[in-house]
């Protein structure tokens, strides 16, 4: 059969744009002894994926030219010669962007759709979701009454970071991009406080307003003069956590800005890099606690599904433009229970 | 009787010069019941009271305009009507730039003459050795067959971190800014290279040469260019410690540089500031080790001593032309025994 199937088409040169991609056709052969055939439910576009598509070697290696992207997917089973793997279960997964797809089930969990909602597995019960977990308690570690920060926070990642810090009894305040946003964060998800970066007159100001006793903890997820503005608020042992630098994946050239050693000796302050696959061996713990927290509606999700393969490419140019509130995913098929 | 006294005259602007000093004298009164007359031998001059001469909040409140200078002095009591301080015992604490002065023995604590010669009281068994072993043990974590980069390498705090490093069995890398320096760090403590940074043609490509598996813990006592070259090179995992930043401690902007987040992103890198007098609970270990280690020969120490107290200013002024190895003291009086 032939599936259809995303390729990049050349490597971007600052901000990507939809001709760096190309639809194409491959074909798939049956299922042979313990490998499955996919379908592709949910689809995942994230911001880290701008550096794979760079030639540069980075924690991830590079996507290859003319071959296949590949990322988050929730898949389903629909044709199985694997025991583990029956037919109509669902999977979740490092795939690549393509509609069907073969798989050897090597790096596949499964998703339970009686359990979450299936995008979840993409998001709150996904990498995003571990990596609020991980970022935030084992970096940031914030104390009952501390008041954390979060940049990018009506993100995937951002969303849950500020609603763990809540239950750890502390202050928070988000930091987004849209009037939405910031109502989103302060009236759904219960954030302190929240504040339009694009619109603030001045970012500095509006946080020291937003901070009163100073920032504790810090989960950044952007960069640039955002965290400049954070810094400069950093109280005595602040712990700083950099998840990810989404106003820096597009910069061609290298990004100076304020040098921020002396302020981190003076504050006794950690600025600490982490990626989530480092705690693999704890996922299940983060798992567990996510899932318990959902459940017991403490941790309050969204996503912004857009519809169709064909999406992709927009679907992930969106990230750039600050286009998502949460999860940003694109749902390709319907599953079937 | 009258003492001599250094007052801070104004406020540096800049690089300090001699004329932000004053010499003159003071009236001082006989000890009462509860107080020492304390006669300076050593004086010790030290980077971070740069911070303390400018009139911004640090971590050290601003020294007073007219007011004395005070810092690290090893003293000998002359008079005492203070148990615990009888005439002729040799203390060490944070005292005013006088030859003479008075004290209620609050913070000071005793030298002992016959364990190391007194001058290590402000050196390797004072605020500086401690400052290298929380530093790098605390915060650079090094483990057996790693490499330990540390730039002011042939200062007081920065050659007791090499040979640290050594002892846990690190490949240890100098900087430092003389050729002299450059010899005495290979040939005398046992680095296993130094660079010279003022004559390498590319400081990047030095350290390079000298770290052929990167780096893993760096010691940074200058901050700048010198910092940016090791940045480029650390491994995965890798730990900063945050010490001094001397490169800016006379800079009237606020310097800047590459942005440092996106390398910690990728390497999953710590870089965490401190000051030694957060360790103060834990001063009697890191004494008691650092003793044990100068008395087995385990670490060499060396001081630049300036003789005369009129010679303090210009003694101070030389650290900032990188004129001093290891430890920069003035030895004002000699101990009589």
């Amino acid at each position: 059969m032939k599936a259809k199937v995303i390729l990049l088409e050349r490597r971007p040169q600052g901000t990507p744009t939809e001709s760096d991609f190309r639809f194409t056709e491959t074909e798939i052969a049956a299922p042979a002894e313990g490998e499955i055939l996919l379908k592709a439910l949910y689809v995942s576009v994230d911001p880290y994926m701008r550096g794979r598509m760079s030639e540069a070697k980075s924690y991830v290696p590079p996507y290859q030219l003319h071959k296949p992207i590949e990322g988050g997917v929730v898949a389903q089973v629909v044709e199985s010669r694997h025991e583990k793997f029956p037919e109509g279960s669902v999977v979740v997964g490092n795939l690549p962007w393509q509609d069907y797809c073969l798989s050897n089930g090597n790096g596949l969990s499964k998703a339970d759709p009686n359990l979450a909602p299936l995008g979840y597995y993409l998001g709150v019960l996904g990498m995003p979701g571990l990596t609020a977990y991980f970022g935030l308690l084992d970096i940031g570690r914030p104390k009952e009454g501390e008041t954390v920060v979060v940049s990018g926070a009506a993100g995937a990642v951002g969303m849950v970071v500020g609603q763990i810090a809540k239950l750890k009894g502390c202050r928070v305040v988000g930091i987004a991009g849209t009037d939405d946003k910031v109502r989103y964060l302060k009236d759904k998800l219960g954030f302190d406080a929240a504040i339009n970066y694009k619109t603030a007159a001045s970012i500095r100001k509006a946080l020291a307003e937003a901070c009163p006793n100073g920032v504790d903890v810090y989960f950044d997820n952007v960069g640039g003069p955002i965290t400049d503005a954070v810094y400069s608020l950093i109280n005595n042992f602040a712990r700083i956590s950099v998840c990810g630098q989404i106003a820096y994946y597009n910069a061609t050239e290298l990004p100076v800005g304020p040098r921020v050693e002396s302020r981190l000796l003076i504050h006794r302050a950690l600025l600490q890099g982490f990626i989530v696959t480092d705690y693999a061996p704890r996922f299940g713990e983060g798992i567990k606690a996510l899932a318990g927290w959902v459940k017991e509606g403490k941790i309050k999700y969204e996503d912004t599904v857009t519809e169709g393969f064909e999406n992709i490419p927009r679907a992930f140019l969106g990230l750039f433009k600050g286009e998502n509130t949460g999860k940003q995913l694109v749902k390709v098929a319907e599953y079937k229970g």
